[in-house]
């Protein structure tokens, strides 16, 4: 029985953001539903970086992915962040492909976030601020684009050259090198950063604005000021990951936000048990933390893709 | 840069018991000193079977397992349990390679109870009890042989036939299909079944038995009666796991056993923390579980076997 094995380079060439996104928000609607299974993530601290192991079953799929942060990675000539998913059988776990999920991981959060957006953001946003310019910010913004017919996106980096780089790769957008306080002055905002002390200021957040908060997915991170988050209309991808690791988990654990003034999950939401946006003037926010079933999503996408196409590499990785 | 690929057949032409103990004590030394990074396994539960995660770091290696538990499939010609380990560079989280672990795991199952019996049997052990003739029965008696000098090997299992092909199977040693009572009387006994109630009766048991209790890992399951554990010197490999998943956990949930009762962790023994066998009469019995920092212990041996022989799959996994 064969194992497919698919490479960077091969996933690469099967991702599409439109279907990524479909499949994502069905991955909600079936956590919401109790379809879905997800324990808890398992993190591995070690001295240059950490590890963290997301299983997590859908109706018809199953896998695992394993995903490292290595900070220093870069000055080697390495991505900080790479992963490799191992998709399995759920009827017999046997391991039907092994697969590069380093872009799996960015597709998916652009594509979470771009949901997001569609359910809470203002139906007439024209404007998307993007915070912090490097490997996430591509992916929201394809993904936003797949939704959103913008007039202009607004584009902030604490590294000028991250920002230019990030213009010049897009180039049928129209993109705006902006202060920080004008890129979170967008309709639509993302933040993408590695931040561990707020930098969007609430006075800076205009009514009406949705804020993705993508960045913080570690215990200590956060992107916000915590006076964002009062007020505003909180919805988070899974509440246990997001009151541990996600852009409430310093407020929370500092007293200056309560889980329970959380509004609602994003899969409530997709289903309909509770409304998106309600008025045109109010701050939502979506605490994005990254959850296992997105990337078992993406992965029975790309296995499939794979397997309509043929042609890929094959080994008999069980066989004895 | 390349990630090596070993299938199941690959790393059957790598392993070796001798090396797999050595490097399996070793690891048992490096957690009980704090070297060794070990997170809950994670669980999940599906219709048909489970999978856990089983992410691990040892001082130069880490990796996750992925296993999974489906009793229906030896019907469709597929083993019960397969694993897949993907194990990577510490320093930068790279995937150095993927590798089939369903006989890794076998392995090194093997190793840890013959570890067990190294440091609690009799020195003067010439019997040999395996209960249950699977998968695990094999390595049981291929590790303990590594280390002792048998004068006799008793087997049984329900299954008659299972009893029949596993003596089949190695012409080399003396072995003997016996009754249950019989091959408990033994200087060492192997329990390797799932059982999920008693099967090993207190007044079997002899003075100066040392039982490795392997086949229990997971909530409910048990091999002895409660009253075996009650007087002999109860050693685990990790108390946490032992506790909700090992031989002990019924007993304790029924409050026939108190975790206080444990004597030690195996890595304690090893270590010399605490002593092993203290008297030649004492019932001695190891819970096994299963650890993670086992298995990265072994696809390390493995991994570093195939660079030096060469000749393996490579490929370019994260490349883009």
């Amino acid at each position: 029985m064969p194992t497919l094995l698919l490479t960077r380079k091969d996933v690469d060439g099967l991702l599409d953001m439109k279907a990524t996104i479909e499949v994502v928000e069905q991955a909600f609607r079936d956590w919401a539903l109790g379809r879905a299974s997800m324990p808890v993530k398992a993190y591995l601290i070690l001295e240059r970086g950490d590890f963290r192991a997301m299983p997590a079953a859908l109706p018809g799929a199953v896998g695992v992915k394993w995903v490292n942060v290595h900070p220093q990675n870069p000055s080697r000539g390495l991505p900080t962040v790479m992963a490799t998913m191992i998709y399995n059988d759920p009827q017999t776990g046997y391991p039907l492909a092994i697969m590069d999920a380093t872009d799996i991981t960015a597709y998916r959060t652009g594509a979470a976030a771009a949901i997001a957006s569609k359910y809470l953001a203002r139906k007439d946003s024209v404007t998307l601020g993007i915070v912090g310019a490097g490997r996430q910010a591509q992916t929201q913004l394809l993904a936003h684009a797949a939704l959103f017919d913008f007039r202009l996106v607004k584009v902030y980096d604490i590294v000028a050259e991250a920002v230019q780089r990030f213009v010049q790769s897009f180039p049928r957008y129209r993109i705006q090198a902006s202060s920080l306080e004008d890129t979170v002055a967008s309709d639509i905002v993302c933040t993408v950063t590695p931040a561990r002390a707020p930098i969007v200021k609430k006075e800076w957040v205009r009514p009406g604005t949705h804020i993705n908060a993508i960045g913080a997915d570690a215990e200590g991170k956060e992107e916000l000021e915590p006076d964002v988050l009062k007020g505003a209309r909180v919805v988070v991808d899974d509440l246990r990951q997001a009151s541990l690791a996600g852009e409430i988990n310093v407020p929370v654990s500092q007293g200056l936000f309560r889980v329970d003034e959380v509004y609602a999950s994003l899969g409530d939401i997709v289903i309909g048990r509770k409304p998106g946006r309600h008025d045109a003037k109010a701050v939502t926010i979506f605490d994005s933390t990254g959850l296992a079933i997105e990337d078992v999503a993406v992965a029975r996408l790309v296995y499939e893709q794979a397997k309509q196409r043929g042609d890929y590499l094959e080994v008999d990785l069980v066989g004895s």
